[in-house]
């Protein structure tokens, strides 16, 4: 009725129908599904959106629901299993009224994942223990059939969404590599740095006739509003919050890969060399690469530089940095990972789940970027590296709440920047990244940058 | 160290590995698993015999094990999963060294439905009200994959494992009239009349090149080792009781055939019209035919016999007697199929569970015929009929126990026969029906037949 | 018109649609294939017949034509390919309506070999030297697509279509450990010992979860109508005549088993004998295995002592007789196989055809049993094993003809019984031989046994 | 041994085994295999070398044989088939020194399609007949596997392989909107037109869960070494020669788009004009559609104009322009292709082979550019418009040789430029399109635009 509508972009009903997977379920699950949809309905709501819009350029957690203010959600009971009832719907999803079968596949995974967190995660089950924590990641993926015993062949690709046109042809060309010698990828799902990978392998499982490719994406959702899932994700799994999500990068991948990225990518390198350093993970064989094209070579520097400063010399042993050389990483990968194999049938450790890594507790924990437990960070040098990479891992996981995430920033506005403590190189370096980033346009700031968070030395 | 030796058969020790199915499990799950299998070994130890000396002839519930004394399987965890440990296993069940593939998969179809009882249906699990057994029976059989998103096409055949020859071939000539239009088959996986339409629809099917035919065996930890399952069986199902294989019996089949049997068969009878003639299943369509070849007319004459006197007339509208036809009863079954697929598109219920039928608590709980209990039997006109069928059906079911089954020929032996209260023409029938079948040799009785029971009018 | 219309079978008409195979013909073909199968249309129709009574007990090659008299069969041009257009055929191959799917399968086997003899082999290809009929061997397996580039499996069962029931039981037990150990079957697809190894191959195929077996039935215009194809015959080749027909045998089995039976199996014995004793074929492995129940035992003594008067000792060590123990038999068969696999490989010989087995010119020509040619058969000894193998399997050939084909018989009828020379004792042992198989019923005489020759000393 | 080495590239030696195609050959037909890639040893090296460099930047025919020095390719029998042995070959079309799987493929196809072109097309068939000609056409693409009786959805694409970016990206977005419909890709398998659509179809088909996709590449001796097939291509055919390789492209698709292009694309454009004018063809439904984007929009009308100069208003009843408009093109293609099947049920043709389309020898016959044969091309109006597009598209077909192909600028350069007859305003039309062409760089020249044809009135 008012000038808004027009700028709304078209829309469609529609009703869709479940093809494997959310099938066989008893009464009493479907019941259970629509409530627990029920009680979830924003959140529903939100990821919902967020897949049918996958593949659009924006990545503006609110832009979506502007555009389509009257989008909404409904999970049916029918005869054979569930229904979802979509209401102007974004007609970006549908060809010729008919939904794109990979999105519905997609929307069926949002539904499938979330009444996994409220049944099964939701009731009485152990959550404060590590084991059952990691217990709860398992049947998260498992239940999203993710987990095959098949041979050792994933490798898990981190990066930016917001990286350059070079370094996006890049992320390509060491899919493609990677594709080629029939390994198959994992990503955050978002654009840039976790899509040009699948895009590469895509094409390179074409030209060698592998015609059952996982391209697994991980999300959780505080960031799919805002990283919709890339159109050439098969596998969607929407973890229930940040730390299960990273732990699910490292129990699932058989070797990472790290792209130049942000704040988020520091947050991920820092809690994967928390764990890599730990007494208890020394022996255990995970192939890591850092790599970009030759004019990303600084940005790895400066990261390299950082590691060493904070978390000492031993750090590097656990990371190598190929520049510009899609070959060389493929085959680092594909050596590296036959080595995960080797010692999985030597310590007779499953192919799907590395069960022998060690993530303690405080990686496991949630962390909620309050003022308060962003003040009670420790940074200082002398305390056990591992300890003070679980610090680190949070200083960022809040930075890029302050920055991106809703919630952060309305914090943010509300009591002014967060307070961090700690040495004063330490935070000088620290510091020093953040603007680089910024300076490469690795954050997505509207205005000026200006800082979410104060140092206190 | 005994000549007692010589009469032992040849036997192999083997590590046996899962495909499929019990593959992806946590590591609680497979400590879980490992001790759950201790916790109940002997249990595991029996089927697993059964299974292995799947095919042979006899059905002596000792048999097996006399023949096979130092017998024993373990479940160890290995690092993909579970394996299976045999030690003097019989040498029957393997092929110059190599396990047969059908009797590996039974053998997992055993520790898997065990493992479910005692995991999940063992913990807390409502298993008292009628929608918690229902749900309990649904766990289990989609757990055991079972449960398929396709047309309707299961019929449940019934019938006694110790048939004449005569007989036999029938059941194998309606078997593959059943094969030939697309019917898959069901049945209680031992000998005789559970065998023979599995035999023949395999030829059918073979006939109409359709691959992927399902021969579901449904068993009772009970009567596994007498009905060891037959070779054509791909599906195995344990249910925990005699109570819960029933209902998976009238949930999943879509029709059900009852050939000649002894008190096993009129049990089940029994058992499916006390539940068709409560007045909330009477709109529901559910094809029951009872055939047999020409020779088998008096018998289902006397059966017939037996339920108007008991039930009245009104009962016999929920079946029909088709002798010597097979082609026709094949046609009945195809025929009333449509019509139960048309109900369940009608009434939004599902293709692979009938979750419309409504099984009473008093069919549910299970029944454990005791002295005591069964003195508590009922049996006099003027109750309501469907009551009066739950009485009787759980006297046959002590007789069944009484005559065959370990623990009650034990009850027997220690306390005499049980005491049966009824009317004096009921009983009479009973007590007709039961010599019928001894002359008929439907029960498997060493030596001079003796009542286990005794009428008290 | 006539009282005789109420002894005829029930009939159907149809259209009958390929799937795969005969799918993608060029106009041209179409109208070739058309125009053929009116060409040969009376052999159309009969071998037709003999699919579609596929199964039926009686093998009188004149009874079907007797029972279906107003039966046609036409093939027609259809927008994507070929249709048949059955009329009054026979009511047993449809189920409700429907042809039975594996009939159908057959049917258009017919139609595609009679096809390919007519158009491919009937033009301008040599089929005078030994290259080139075996060319043509090659050229209509193929064409059948039974050709595949797997690991050799196929064992060649030969024996009698008229053996008693000890025996047909005799022969499901080796199909059935046959099929255990992952072999598939191949026989002259008609009842007796061409159809007991593959029904017990089936049910060891079914336990052994091998879904893609192959059963394989090779026939020839001549005896189709007088051994119809059972009904787990899923690969049905028509050779054009008796020679090609055991050279398709010879060439793409990879080890023979040969039960008893009559003048058929003693005619295929001496073929194969004949081709393995030439000196070129020595070094060739090639597994024979003669076996049946202890009953039978007599009888392979008979065989074993008329192969050694008239072929010589030597002849005896390409063969083994095994007596009533189908494990041995299988076993035989799978290690025989197992050499001829590596004797492939290093002869860089194919799997699916022995092109290294030299099989001679007199053996292939096709050998018509006028009185004439029988006149001038040698069976003298002095000659050389091979020579007389080939005149013995032509007398024998002969004698068939004479006793069960239609215009063999016809030719008895017009001009007296065949005369034969040879020596006296061979003479003899034949003549005993035949009488054996008379008294063991292994050749249906209608009436008392009147010999179809007469021997001249 | 001379400096020139270092100006070559890395290569491999291998011998690689076919998968299915060319594994069950007759031991008489792989000696043929291997005569007749003797016999063409120069033509099968030739494109074998341009497959093996598929993907690479450069369309210059001589270039990868000047990289490429010591490449050669032998054809040898294998104990179960063929084995092609390379020497020195190209390192990029190897992964760590397994060849990639789908450039083995096209290996196989390359020996394939030359070995059905010597043997079957070489001996004694008529190539003479419009029948005999469209029937070479028919069994050289069954026996590329290409021919399937599935629903129509085969688009062809034609288009430049020297396409700016902008219309590059265009003929991706129009080949991502068909790839949604679920239609498949069929080119001449060279870059630009002939490779968007396959890569914007290749991500809709992931997006759409299509796994079993055809992009079908269909290219010609003359062409394939300056077209090398690109990387997407998984169904590659060798036609004879150009008119045969047209004749492909027509009988095989459903429906045509015609992106920009440059000489070869105008010849493509007379040719089916040429056909579909004929009045036998007029009620025949084939969807075609010419569409670039807008930038694209005066390359259209110059051809729309020249299309209505020389064939007449008419012509353009046969085809639509749509500019821009991605998702408009693929409706009209969806919606033409629905058709398309409608009139084949219709009129009883096959979907997987246009044979009602009348295709006139005139099209049919190979036209050769001698300075004889251009001389005689008969340019005027008053013609009738499928004999006047005849001889257009044999000009432009001279023209494509006497510019890019090598014999054609062989002859350029002995005997000086073609002399073309026609009126003044059509050969006037006729240059002002080809220095469009060149200014547009639709046709690559070395150095300036150097006509190689004179006009004569």
């Amino acid at each position: 009725m008012s000038a808004t509508i027009d700028t709304t972009l078209p829309t469609v009903n529609a009703r869709i129908y479940p093809r494997g997977g959310l099938d066989v379920l008893s009464r009493d699950e479907v019941a259970r599904l629509r409530d627990a949809s029920t009680g979830m309905h924003d959140l529903l709501r939100r990821c919902a959106l967020a897949v049918l819009t996958s593949g659009s350029a924006s990545d503006d957690p609110r832009a979506a629901r502007e555009l389509y203010p009257d989008f909404d959600i409904q999970v049916h009971q029918q005869d054979r299993g569930v229904r979802i009832d979509l209401a102007h719907a974004p007609a970006m999803a549908f060809v010729d009224g008919e939904i794109i079968h990979g999105v519905a596949d997609l929307l069926f995974a949002v539904v499938r994942d979330l009444a996994y967190t409220a049944i099964e995660l939701g009731s009485g089950r152990d959550l404060e223990s590590t084991e059952g924590i990691t217990d709860s990641v398992f049947g998260l993926l498992r239940n999203a059939r993710i987990l095959h015993p098949a041979d050792p062949n994933l490798v898990v690709c981190w990066g930016g969404h917001s990286i350059s046109r070079d370094e996006y042809v890049y992320t390509k060309q060491v899919g493609y590599e990677l594709g080629l010698r029939g390994l198959d990828i994992c990503t955050g799902c978002g654009p840039g740095a976790m899509k040009g990978p699948m895009k590469g392998a895509t094409i390179a499982h074409a030209k060698q006739r592998q015609r059952r490719s996982r391209y697994i994406g991980i999300t959780e959702p505080g960031i799919i509003a805002a990283e919709s899932p890339n159109p050439i994700v098969n596998h969607l799994v929407i973890m229930p919050d940040i730390e299960k999500r990273l732990e699910a990068f490292v129990r699932l991948g058989h070797g990472i890969i790290v792209f130049p990225g942000g704040v988020g990518t520091a947050e991920e390198i820092l809690y994967l060399l928390g764990i890599l350093l730990r007494e208890e993970n020394q022996g255990l064989p995970f192939p890591l690469v850092f790599t970009g094209p030759s004019a990303s070579a600084p940005y790895f520097e400066q990261i390299d530089k950082f590691i060493r400063l904070t978390l000492g010399e031993a750090a590097t042993s656990r990371y190598e940095i190929v520049i510009g050389d899609p070959v060389t990483v493929a085959k680092r990968m594909s050596t590296g990972i036959r080595k995960v194999r080797e010692n999985r049938i030597a310590h007779q450790d499953s192919f799907f789940f590395n069960w022998s890594l060690k993530v303690p507790l405080e990686f496991q924990r949630p962390f909620v970027p309050s003022h308060e437990a962003m003040a009670k960070l420790d940074l200082h040098h002398g305390r056990k590296p591992h300890e003070l990479a679980a610090d680190l891992r949070r200083a960022f996981s809040g930075i890029v709440a302050g920055n991106v995430k809703e919630d952060g920033m309305r914090r943010i506005e509300a009591r002014g920047p967060f307070e961090i403590h700690g040495d004063a190189d330490m935070m000088q370096s620290l510091d020093a990244l953040l603007r680089a980033f910024v300076d490469q346009r690795r954050m997505k700031i509207a205005g000026e940058y200006k800082p979410c968070y104060r140092v206190v030395t």
